[in-house]
């Protein structure tokens, strides 16, 4: 490992290798820092490296079946997350008050909302049953009562993200993409190349500082997308700008532009948060815009 | 504030405005949330909402403050974080042994290690004093110390990055920067503009799904940073990019290629991790190529 990286295996990376006498290694470490499982009477300690990642993979994937497996427990607990975007969190919460109090009234399944900042909010459904597959039965008449009562703001459920959403319609449609970039300078083009590494569907971006001075309004979004659809000649093309200095308008303004084939959707939004925030929210936003244009 | 963003306040949002008889508000609230201060006798209660990025906010801006001047605490610890990347945390510690066990015996200042993956290794020191110019006058010592046994490893200082490092050298020479991105996707825009979002320095990027086949070894690092050159005409075009498939190359090996005016240099790492860390630790090591050829 240390000879194909071209690095020297120092004092320090040996003793990492050391094993206390009674304990074994946690297996599938991701890095050279091993866990370990160390079994004291009935009890058990585990010992993970301090690596935020190494910790977490090891958590997920050893300990916590571990524990699970250990405690004998019979009691079966899923959950599922619908995924937003649209409504904020208070707004969510209102739309589904009746359906709340009535399902604290009964005790299961329990929704909570998790406000996810640049990957919109989610709603979790919360089933506790004694098999599996009464937990999924109640999940799912959950999920279909919820879908009704939110309409088009769910985008997607679990880990889909509003990108591999809009990739895999793309795909399911044969139809490839591309960004013009400025107001969100990358953010969009690295969060779909890291679904689409292979870059079949997500064909490349234009970064730059923006449409000309002149473009104003809602046109200075459809410019961006034309500019990048004119270069990699894919069937979409999506662009999030924001105004031109001289139109004065709040901050937070955002201009989206989308081309599909010979046609051309814009919108405009208003979005919190500093710019970084801004970044991220205009490109679910824009992501969110093209989805529905596919249905 | 909901009108500017066209939304509608909410019976939860009115909610979320009551104060307890006897609280305060925080101030300086990001969102709509508020935090509370809450004395009660001799102690007081903070509340503050969940959402992470408000949380700590109100930290760092009120509550630590707050917490301080309550405890009356006369000692004075302070910390400074050299940035380091080419050697490994345990290499890092290696070099450092004897200083570390000199530290050890003395007990101040202290140092510790923290691998911050996309971001490099930190090399904090911390050092305790009953004065704020003493505890600096430590730091300063123990940073020249450091420096002299780290040498040209270390790229930056506290809140430096490898981008803001970068970025500030160029500005100093007054030239600009464009970047090809294949491998990296994206994030080495998003890393750049989200530090120069006027675009001043960083004048923006090609993504693409790389250079075309053919292009072999470390001359495709060249050809993409001369590809993004010759469009954007800017001083300095860099390039981080994977191998041909037909190369056989090992798993994590990246090629860099930078363009200086008329000069170009290139390079190849071996790097560790996933897609989404080796992006990450190709973004730094083609940044710190970068800032080495530029001092």
């Amino acid at each position: 490992m240390f000879e194909s990286r071209g690095r020297i295996m120092t004092d320090n990376n040996r003793r990492q290798a050391d094993i206390p006498a009674g304990a074994s290694p946690i297996p599938k470490m991701p890095g050279t820092a091993p866990g370990l499982y160390c079994p004291i009477g009935d009890k058990v300690i585990y010992a993970v490296p301090g690596v935020p990642y190494e910790m977490r993979e090891m958590m997920e994937h050893f300990i916590l079946p571990n524990l699970q497996e250990r405690s004998g427990e019979r009691t079966v607990i899923r959950s599922r997350v619908l995924r937003t975007w649209g409504n904020s969190e208070s707004g969510l919460a209102e739309v589904l008050a009746d359906s709340i109090d009535q399902l604290d009234k009964i005790g299961s399944p329990t929704l909570a909302f998790l406000a996810s900042g640049i990957e919109g909010i989610k709603v979790r459904i919360t089933a506790k049953a004694n098999e599996e597959a009464a937990a999924f039965d109640i999940l799912a008449k959950e999920e279909t009562l919820l879908r009704e009562l939110l309409g088009d703001i769910v985008f997607g459920v679990d880990d889909e993200t509003i990108e591999t959403v809009v990739l895999d319609k793309l795909r399911a449609k044969n139809m490839t993409l591309t960004v013009g970039e400025s107001l969100t300078g990358g953010v969009m083009s690295s969060r779909l190349s890291s679904v689409d590494p292979e870059m079949n569907i997500f064909k490349g971006a234009i970064i730059s500082d923006g449409p000309p001075r002149g473009r104003i309004g809602m046109d200075r979004a459809i410019y961006a997308a034309r500019h990048a659809h004119e270069i990699y000649g894919t069937d979409v093309s999506v662009a999030a700008v924001a105004p031109d200095p001289s139109e004065s308008q709040p901050r937070g303004t955002v201009y989206l532009g989308i081309i599909i084939g010979h046609k051309e959707f814009s919108d405009k939004v208003a979005l919190p948060g500093d710019r970084n925030r801004l970044r991220n929210y205009a490109v679910i936003s824009l992501m969110n815009f093209c989805r529905k244009l596919l249905s």
